[in-house]
């Protein structure tokens, strides 16, 4: 890199994202997702952790293949079965990288590892080592970097990027630094270390005290020149430090941080939106840049600042991140064509089949609902998307409810056979989801979230629900969309059954990923 | 204030962040977070904009009257009238503060107050000296303060304190500072104006750019010994710092932020969910100290560190936060005086007849559902509090709906008297709403949003539903509970149309408020 102001984007919302409690995607989801990543701007782009189960490495691999301009990474720990397969995922990527962490805290070598210093440094020089033989993008991470000791994490550093690590890694695994002390880390290390121009330093934060953008500003003024982070903020526990916050702070106060990234802004939205859905993770309404009331003002208040000049209360406008106001687009007069370049406008290549699918479901909900809405398109497609692997699938519903009992009769195609239940429960859901216990048992998963949504404003928008299932410890969400809840309730429960069974076949692994 | 680490946390969750698009809470609710803030620590309350109308007049009042430790806080623009109105609102509290505030950056000045410099600060000067003749405890703030002009504003902030101002506040009122910028202002002005030393700087920052807290914390390291702050982190826009996650960093960071603040964190998670069901807006999973993921782990991987020591993965504990996992507390054989006692360990103290109505809503409620737990009741009660008051009432709902057409048969009591009416809709959800409008007809009010949740896990568990309703550039947000999602649609989308009612009498005033 020669630009010094450059600051390289790596995006984990497929690998630390997905880590989320009740956030799993499945290979269509990630390569979405991925496609979106490149149409903003990301460098590079963590599609899995390879080695932690078979559906993993194969959505890693699909990544890979499918990125024609990011660099598509897998993370991997320091043993060599770990390497290879991430090796494995990406090595058919226009430009592979492997992503190879260990511990450097006293806490987690002695806790996790149960390992000297010495025997932690041996492992970062052999894990280096194997993986530049492998590939020539090696990042090498110091996980709980921001709670090790400074002279050890020196010489780890030294190590690996003797060893041939291209970019260093300094994540605050825990979310525990502020400001200050982030930035002093990356000083500190940068100076220390004899061979430290030979890589790229980058920040991983978390954002358990709130601080995950200022700490990755911080160390970005510190030398930095890659950030790891993802759409939404989203990740384990209190989430990553957030793409579009990150990106939008550098271009709003480029006089004070002089730093620029190939975020392409007026993709942020989408990508956010994009992220939500599929996810399930809904942003709350005061979230910066993605946030629905981001730029919205209460306007029972009069404001005339506003009215006079936007720049009164706006630093930015909301075009400047992709946020349009929703368009009447379609209607039941639309046609294929029509329908079809929407859709690519959007960014959907559906294939024949599917295509004609989601126009049938168009031409439905246009007669139902008075305005269709791009985001009840984008609803009506990613139904689409999800339901066509399922093994369970909702084919009719029916409900009884109000103030009285609440009845359900429900019939499901449970590998490609229809069974239907007639049951009661208190309330429509209740009813409604013994009807799936009825048909499909499964003691064992307890209902852990129920949410609804509309998707567009109006009271015959089409409702988008979510549902977290759990069982033994792992946890799915369902989504389903329709402009009768209670048939998307039923879809969204079949949805997180059906990531469920994929879900029981991934096997544990024993630790947490850098970061 | 003698100890100079000590911070003052001034809340203004019932100001700046009722001021979300979308929030708007009654005089019930205001009491009902004053407690809890008064419970959680908090130093000052800012309980509304007296002038704004009638409505926040009362409740401001009402919160004054009741505060028992905290200092109470009205806000007011720059004007005689406004000022005294203020004083009006908050002379019968313990402790109470007028604060008053003015525009100082180019821009505002020009855009919005259409006043030379020279004369904003003449206003300075008059608008202090009149409060400080009706109140002991003034505050001052620079609304737009990072974007005026350094000389000007410390002339301004001079003037104030030279006619009484015992806080100067400096609102980043944007959201457009950085930890640099923000910390060096505060530097800056403390050290520049001459009696600067006779003043408390106060800090008060918006998340446009997702740096509140930072930015808070970069003041308060500055030299800054009050914070403004709201639950949530709601507010304006992209919304304010939150305070949960001010005063966790200031505790599990004490070795770096050497500062201490009132704040009992183990009545923080309360606090957070009783703002986020009384205002409708939930927090994000991802959400720092308060979200639903703040403290949880994907189990799927095996967290081989987190079972030896939580240490390795957790910087605070759930419990310092007052999370706890919800117990299973009360069921069918519950009697009264268990019920009053729980009640009471949940803060609230229900008059006797609205606890005979919370009483046998929950006898319905244990009979229905098989675990009761403490979310419920909270759902119960506060459905409760919130009926109370409503000329509109949900009387009777029966819904038919599935993949076939939805039909409803809605009975509401309508100022005393009961109407029904029968009504087909696109789902059952508008089903519903149509039966509502042909009850109760508002046609210039629009669906803005529509959202149900889970009050606690289990299929059975009650629903409640937001409905955030919009007309003429007014928002209110209306809630319900009930087992029966569409029992609890009805209630919330006729407890919004309450609000409407009363908000229609909300005279617009002319500018947003400081900060």
């Amino acid at each position: 890199m020669t630009d010094q102001t450059q600051i390289l984007i790596f995006d984990t919302t497929l690998r630390d994202g997905e880590q989320s409690p009740g956030c799993s995607m499945n290979i269509e989801e990630k390569l979405q997702v991925a496609a979106q990543l490149e149409a903003m701007g990301v460098d590079i782009i963590e599609a899995g952790f390879a080695i932690a189960s078979q559906g993993d490495f194969d959505a890693t691999s699909a990544v890979a293949k499918h990125c024609t301009r990011a660099i598509v990474a897998s993370l991997a720990r320091a043993g060599a079965k770990d390497i290879e397969r991430a090796w494995d995922a990406v090595r058919h990527a226009k430009r592979p990288r492997i992503h190879t962490f260990i511990a450097t805290s006293p806490l987690h070598m002695r806790v996790k590892l149960n390992k000297s210093s010495d025997e932690v440094l041996e492992a970062v020089e052999r894990s280096v080592r194997l993986a530049r033989k492998l590939c020539d993008d090696v990042e090498w991470s110091a996980e709980d970097a921001t709670r090790s000791e400074p002279d050890f994490l020196a010489r780890c550093i030294e190590t690996a990027i003797r060893e041939g690590a291209t970019t260093i890694n300094l994540p605050d695994t825990v979310g525990y630094a502020t400001p200050e002390t982030y930035g002093a880390m990356f000083r500190d290390m940068i100076a220390r270390v004899p061979n430290a121009d030979r890589a790229i330093f980058s920040t991983h934060c978390h954002n358990d005290l709130g601080l995950g953008v200022a700490n990755t500003l911080a160390a970005v003024a510190a030398g930095a020149r890659q950030v790891e982070s993802t759409i939404n903020g989203i990740g384990e526990r209190a989430g990553n430090a957030a793409i579009e916050e990150i990106a939008m702070a550098m271009k709003v106060r480029a006089d004070v941080l002089p730093f620029r990234t190939g975020i392409v802004a007026t993709e942020i939205t989408r990508a956010s939106r994009l992220v939500s859905g599929i996810t399930g993770f809904q942003v709350q309404p005061n979230k910066a840049i993605v946030g629905a009331n981001a730029f919205a003002h209460e306007s029972g208040i009069h404001q005339d600042g506003m009215i006079k000049d936007a720049s009164t209360y706006e630093i930015m406008t909301p075009e400047s991140v992709g946020l349009t106001h929703s368009n009447l687009v379609m209607g039941k007069h639309s046609g294929r064509a029509a329908f079809r370049q929407k859709l690519e406008e959007m960014g959907y290549e559906l294939g024949d089949n599917a295509f004609q699918d989601a126009f049938d479901r168009f031409k439905a909900l246009a007669d139902a609902k008075k305005s269709v809405f791009d985001e009840d398109i984008l609803a009506l497609v990613d139904d689409e998307v999800l339901r066509g692997h399922d093994g369970i699938q909702v084919r009719e519903v029916e409900i009884h409810c109000g103030t009285g009992p609440a009845r359900a009769i429900l019939t499901l195609l449970v590998d490609g056979v229809e069974h239907t239940a007639a049951t009661r429960g208190n309330g429509p859901v209740d009813a409604l989801f013994n009807a799936v216990r009825a048909l499909v048992p499964h003691a064992g998963a307890v209902l852990e979230r129920y949410e609804v949504h509309a998707v567009t404003g109006g009271t015959d928008a089409q409702a988008e629900v979510s549902v977290l299932l759990s069982e033994d410890g792992r946890t799915t969400r369902g989504r389903g969309a329709h402009h009768d809840t209670l048939v998307a309730s039923a879809r969204a429960y079949a949805n997180a059954l059906n990531k469920l069974i994929v879900k029981r076949g991934r096997a544990p692994v024993d630790a947490v990923a850098a970061g």
